[in-house]
């Protein structure tokens, strides 16, 4: 409770020691992990733009990083499951691309260590993008003129059209998505009035309740501390067999497991951002909880178990609204054109 | 031949005579039709931007107006036809939304008086983006707080949210979508040195072979004075059986017959603008031909009965190709949130 005496004092003497709870609760910092290898430009940005905007990284060219991950919105699809080529339907709900470039491993299970090798995935995935190598993903950037000038132009050398730097390239853009300045990340740099009273009730009904044990740091995704790559997983369902797990098969799944075989993996998880989660409905690996206050008793019970009160449900409902940041004004990028054909106008 | 004398003569008197040939070669007019009923604002602009690329218009949220008409790109998805809401394919050729404004009928067949009207077909489309009824998707945007706050600051009055809302804004976002100065544009307004020899040739070779006896007009589209609503419709094939309409099963669409049921509309199809045709391929209602160059054959043949020349063919493309505008920068617009819950979280 101490972290929070402050609230039930007068103005300046709140703000001291609101700095003592810094190690509980902080603002986003102000730069993101960006690894040696690929330095962030501003050319290398708006190239990773154009090709997580585009298509014809799809086999039919129809489906772009995008299509699941929107940046006009949630970073997210805001479907249970998204939908890639020729209708098929993935068996995880769409991760927010928005402050991914925080988290220190990828996917829900933590498969990919960074932005880079993440946004290799999907090209390929059969059910996604279903390009059918990452051969045929660079002869196609290679069949585009304008890509092959901006690779050029940004990575140079022999064989700068490539898959890795088509990766390299994504990633950066994506070290661009960040949502700074939530009422949250006001309030602990010392806007006493940026958050609600209930939402600072909330606040301490969710430390009270331990969830940031694991949902902890600027991400509320765990130790920012941690190398990238190490990731910072928990087991979920913690307590197996409750009405929630058996409502919405959260056991279904078995989570890192399925990536590593190792049976300490098992139903283990990545701990997903907390950030702007208000907006990314609906909730877990299989998107089946479909309310943000739902997903706060399915926590409580599933993890920790903690009968909620209502009370406090919509108290933490209210705190998490508050991480819901700003989100930055992008310009669309232009797709560089094929001229008199198409790369993608076989697909019948 | 008159109108071209002057590409052999000396600069100023060519420039002269490059006035006379107006009359044939227009640039676009610096402003696009308005109806009298949805005068263009800023702040419709801004909301119809957010429809035009809100996926929450398709019952599964997952395609919006752009997903087939990429303002990124060419305007068009360029497939032969598009997918629509659970991998359904439809039987048409995106048209590009670039320029749309300027067309006096829309839709391939010439369906729709005006973007409002277009606008308006493919949510209820059950293909396309499959909403079972205007109403159920008033009810969506209903709920969605920040469509509601800008509906009623826009439109005003009683149900400001409403479908015919919905088109008006859309329809004002679309006739922003005007891609100026192209190489044509500026060679009409005196610049002798916007296209090359070869494009010049091709601008010859495309009267004589009379393709602007549609293609006419600032638009390429047919007389720019009609009313709107009137459309510029022509035969297509209007030969038929040849080699190309056997390949390329051009007579197996009925065209504007299917909407009509006239037996005069066999066949008719709205004549579409060759304004940036070079980047729309495939090529034609149903998108059977993959290149441009075939495309202008497919046309010599089927329309005016020429075996075109290698040599024309490959002027002509020059010549269409310096018809490729300039595409405005354009920010992405910030689609209004649902906080949490999803409308389209359901849809598993």
């Amino acid at each position: 409770m101490k972290n929070y005496t402050h609230t039930l004092l007068g103005g300046s003497v709140a703000a001291m020691l609101m700095v003592s709870s810094a190690s509980a609760f902080e603002a986003l910092p102000n730069e993101v992990p960006v690894p040696a290898d690929n330095p962030i430009t501003a050319e290398k940005v708006a190239l990773g733009k154009q090709l997580y905007f585009d298509p014809r990284l799809s086999i039919d060219g129809t489906v772009s990083c995008n299509s699941c991950h929107n940046v006009m919105s949630s970073g997210t699809d805001n479907r249970a499951t998204s939908v890639g080529v020729n209708g098929q339907r993935g068996g995880r709900s769409a991760p927010t691309v928005w402050n991914a470039a925080f988290l220190t491993a990828q996917f829900w299970d933590g498969r990919a260590a960074t932005l880079e090798d993440q946004s290799k995935g999907p090209p390929l995935n059969p059910i996604e993008m279903g390009m059918p190598s990452a051969e045929a993903v660079v002869e196609r950037l290679n069949a585009i003129p304008g890509y092959v000038e901006q690779f050029n132009a940004v990575f140079g050398g022999k064989d700068a059209v490539s898959y890795d730097n088509m990766a390299k390239a994504i990633a950066t853009f994506e070290r661009t998505l960040i949502t700074r300045n939530s009422p949250f990340d006001r309030y602990v740099q010392g806007d006493e009035k940026a958050l609600s009273a209930q939402a600072k009730r909330g606040m301490k009904a969710f430390e009270k309740a331990s969830c940031n044990a694991c949902h902890s740091g600027a991400n509320f995704a765990g130790p920012t501390s941690l190398p990238m790559g190490e990731g910072f997983y928990q087991k979920f369902p913690m307590i197996p067999g409750t009405k929630y797990d058996v409502q919405y098969k959260l056991s279904e799944d078995k989570g890192r497991f399925e990536a590593t075989h190792d049976e300490a993996d098992k139903h283990m998880w990545r701990v997903p951002s907390l950030r702007n989660v208000a907006l990314t409905a609906p909730y877990f690996h299989n998107g089946a909880v479909e309310t943000l206050d739902e997903a706060v008793r399915v926590m409580a019970k599933t993890q920790l178990n903690i009968e909620m009160s209502d009370q406090d449900v919509a108290d933490i409902v209210a705190f998490l609204e508050s991480l819901t940041g700003e989100f930055p004004v992008i310009t669309m990028p232009r797709l560089p054109d094929t001229v008199g054909s198409s790369l993608v106008g076989a697909q019948k």
